[in-house]
């Protein structure tokens, strides 16, 4: 049994927590919260857990092997480091890092200590996307020719970052571990519709060296939530919705395809799918307790994770690209790479 | 009753011609299509209708007043021209043209003989428009903040015009006819994934002199048809699905909006939406039978119709802009405006 | 070609006049109406074809092959007999008569004189249907458990005959194509909200000679149309959606299944779905056309169609049955058979 | 603080216990299982809870104050009565017990030893019903005509009730709790299509003592879940579907209304709907926080629930009839009243 500690009790920080409660793989010795009330809260749900509001108590722990960090941005650097310095393994919200630099620090300090280093890119464990990756990874979907991803969300605008460094890097993660392709430049365009506060709204354009496009549109502004996902193959074509509780992989049997004739064309413009749908069924297991027993099983057999540094790098880097893109009207941006 | 010829039976024609048939203030007298097979089928289908292969006869004939255009971008710069130097007015299909240059000798040539020139920016007329343009005259959105339309097809590849002028044309006459705001700069990217075809995915970014933003995402090679809009206000949001029969226009009863407290943020992050709903009844009538009308009234009295020579050009001059960063991988390019 | 004939040009009879008029294998030659603006609109559509207010009119002539009838049930009977009195082939909408009695007496005077008497079940001709039968056909199903269906629509309550005898008698006639087995007794309630008018809510449940059973839900006042038929097979079932323009038809790959052991029994009360999903791509003709197609076809051909006169005395003694049942609370009633 | 021991750890009973635990209004003191596993999983989840396999146990603890019992539904009564004779508040799983009879002695001891005896009737406490309520109370509706309910699972089949018991004892419940008509006689037929098991599907028709009408239609056989209920008024309808998570209560402006003219009805019968729609927010707490909240609350208050014994008994009285007609094809059969 993996003892582990959990800092910030948030909005995230109790998934964490309950997760690693009721794995069986680990016990949840520790929780942290700067906030006395939401200290409180887990010391009545969590009576066997110690509670304290300084995350260093935390990390001075012995009985402590991993620590999860679900805290703001802006902290994730500081305190994975300082839980690396004190020897434990780190799983830490997404983005792993405020900038690329910290993430590359993280990486070194965890391979020099051997530790492991996880992000929490949660959607990557999801049924539905390791479903889709099987799905193109043998080769069903034929050759991957574009990914077009929404995620809006309700009106919310208390964050430490912008609706890229929130939204985006969930489809950038979940981009990151279907396709083998890595981006090479994007071009970001979006607006901030609040005096003083950050875009939120943003649209990104990611190029690859191949006629491969991937799209992602994120918004905090929105009246309803979306997050969809549409992956187009030359010989098949996947819709991963996330809300779709029923369904949420469809894959149609149908990819490009040149019609030749004007009444075969005619009749496509009027229909409103063609070719067979087929929507597989998709374990439904929580993500996070796929990614919490993942998380546990590499400290155990001491293996990198399938969201690890180098991923959670990956997707910083996006990130800062179309940061300065986003700055600059649409002008494309190259991505950093190794 | 005004006398109708309509040239080109293909895809659209056929409607242009039915309404002009049953519409109660017009006469479809001719009909032409450069193919025999079309212009038998549109013999058998009206038999009291004189149809050929060559549109000069239909022009030349004196009991046509108004010609309808339904044919390939291409040729409707020189149609158009020859009917309204007939002295016929003139409905053509969108674009209105090819170039903006074209778009500006038409209205010229139409103001100068005093004829009608309406583009067919058919969902401009639907029940679902109206009533949206309705909602943000009356004030109830607030102040318009952005639109982000997604209009994708089935997978077609047989255009000559790429994806942009295809489909986001669509898009751009639907925001030109909701908003007043016109935009000054377009960032587009997009992608070609047939060798030697037209680009076939695309998205747009229009900026504005505010911090109002719009987006276009076009695709032709998709397994399920969308279209939809959405246009988000200071006080309400507004989503448009044209494929939604039952409800195609929602209203969200809440905007922009800042939460205090971190409760509040935990319990929106877990809310799929917030704010009553509201779907208006929509006059469902058939949008081209409103435009057929609409166009042999302006005819009738002598005035500008709604999508006049001027909407054509606004919707034509951000097309180019667009096609001109589409191949500069989204550096943004200013619109032409007078 | 068919010389056709169309009585009464109320809701339906345009749609079967248009069909007969653009079938290729058939010419429109007369309307008929009683009512003196809906003759005048058959005279607009239709310029070549003549119209009257008198169907004798129309039986005399000698050019008509064959009738449609599309007037109130109460006239079918009238109306298709002095059809088949003079010699002409007849397609009369639904139900095929008033009662039983009516219908054995025109499928024999239709008998007698070699005529096609067919009876105008729409549904049975959709490409969902068909599709559906194929796959029930096929064995895919495995054995088939039940049928319940579900046809509400908006709160209309003008018609000749109460709700069952309107919509149940879709249900009816789709399960009649769908299911070899015949009903033997039905259980029928219902209520009428309206004073002085017909039922308007009614629900029939089918006992059959076996352990399949069928259940159909109609009802006029509702605020959405619903069409929907689900089929359960010991194999697999099949949802037919007819207001689902994408997916109107679902397969379902789980059947009949006993779970073993608490764990899985939980599991399956928090799934939404198990198996996979299987969409077929379906015919989208119009069923009308299909439908008229196949009239003319069994007239070239002297066969019989497949909704003919049988078919529509098997759905009418359903109805009858139905009827009796429903005045009397519930309780069940034979159905009559050969 | 009440002290609360939860009998039953399999299904629903860990639902009670988590509610239990973190209300902030009671202390989950006790777990009682009579499977070992459930035991073990109840400690590894409440450390802090005394669990064991004996109920007895845990009814002979001073400290508990109230029993939640969720047991098959053959034990509610010797339990919910144990526990009563041992001065406990009774908190039993739906439905209240196997028979009326059994209700009455419960409802009869609680009265006595001035004990709350509830129901749990889950739906009843959703924002969704709650909110259904307030608006047929407040006459929006105009007056209720009807209540037409689909509850249909996934494929399961090990119950100790059938699926008349299982189900529509949630459809039951919700109806008790809208509307203020009580009925008085009921039609049910079904089949069981699993040789020496229960009903599996079944349809109810409950007539009341006006032209008011329910219909129930309950599935275990079904490939997908659907819980859905529509509520005609006439002034307005009412459709709450449970697995819309996005709109779950939708009010359509309209109700009865009779069209004249004949084509007024024609563009009806080609309408999807008419009117406005309107989905207002819904209170999104889990269902039973509310409920076991407002058990605590009667007990401090000693005052009868919503839900109490009463409630539960009018429910099995309709059940028990319903049961009767079942076994008798559908044959209406007289529901008890006091």
């Amino acid at each position: 049994m993996i003892g582990v500690g959990v800092i910030g009790f948030g909005y995230w920080g109790p998934n964490l927590a309950r997760n690693f409660h009721e794995s069986g793989v680990s016990r949840l010795l520790r929780v942290c919260d700067l906030s006395k009330d939401r200290a409180d809260l887990a010391t009545r749900r969590y009576p066997t857990a110690r509670v304290s509001t300084d995350p260093h108590d935390l990390l001075r722990d012995p009985q402590i092997d991993a620590v999860a960090i679900a805290t703001p941005v802006s902290t994730h650097y500081e305190l994975a480091m300082a839980a690396l310095d004190a020897g434990k393994h780190v799983l830490v919200e997404k983005p792993i890092a405020a900038s690329s630099e910290q993430a590359i620090r993280l990486i070194d300090k965890a391979a020099g200590k051997r530790l492991v280093l996880m992000v929490d890119h949660t959607f990557v464990y999801s049924g539905a996307v390791r479903k889709s990756r099987d799905l193109i990874d043998s080769g069903q979907l034929g050759t991957p020719l574009y990914f077009d991803s929404q995620r809006i969300n309700l009106g919310l605008f208390q964050h430490d970052v912008n609706v890229v460094w929130d939204l985006a890097v969930h489809d950038l993660s979940i981009l990151d571990s279907l396709i083998k392709l890595r981006p090479v430049r994007v071009s970001a365009s979006g607006a901030r519709h609040m005096l003083g506060q950050q875009e939120n709204i943003a649209f990104l354009t990611l190029f690859f060296d191949s006629s491969f496009i991937a799209h992602i549109n994120v918004n905090w502004l929105a009246p309803v939530k979306i997050r969809r996902s549409i992956i187009g193959g030359t010989e098949k074509m996947l819709v991963y919705d996330d809300l779709d509780v029923a369904e949420p992989v469809r894959i149609y049997d149908k990819g490009l395809q040149i019609k030749s004739g004007q009444e075969a064309v005619y009749e496509m413009l009027i229909s409103y799918r063609w070719g067979d749908m087929w929507a597989p069924r998709v374990d439904r297991s929580e993500p996070l307790a796929v990614e919490t027993r993942h998380f546990v099983d590499c400290i155990n057999r001491s293996v990198d994770p399938q969201t690890d540094g180098k991923a959670g790098l990956r997707v910083v880097r996006a990130l800062e690209a179309a940061s300065k893109s986003l700055a600059d009207g649409g002008r494309p941006v190259q991505i950093q790479s190794d």
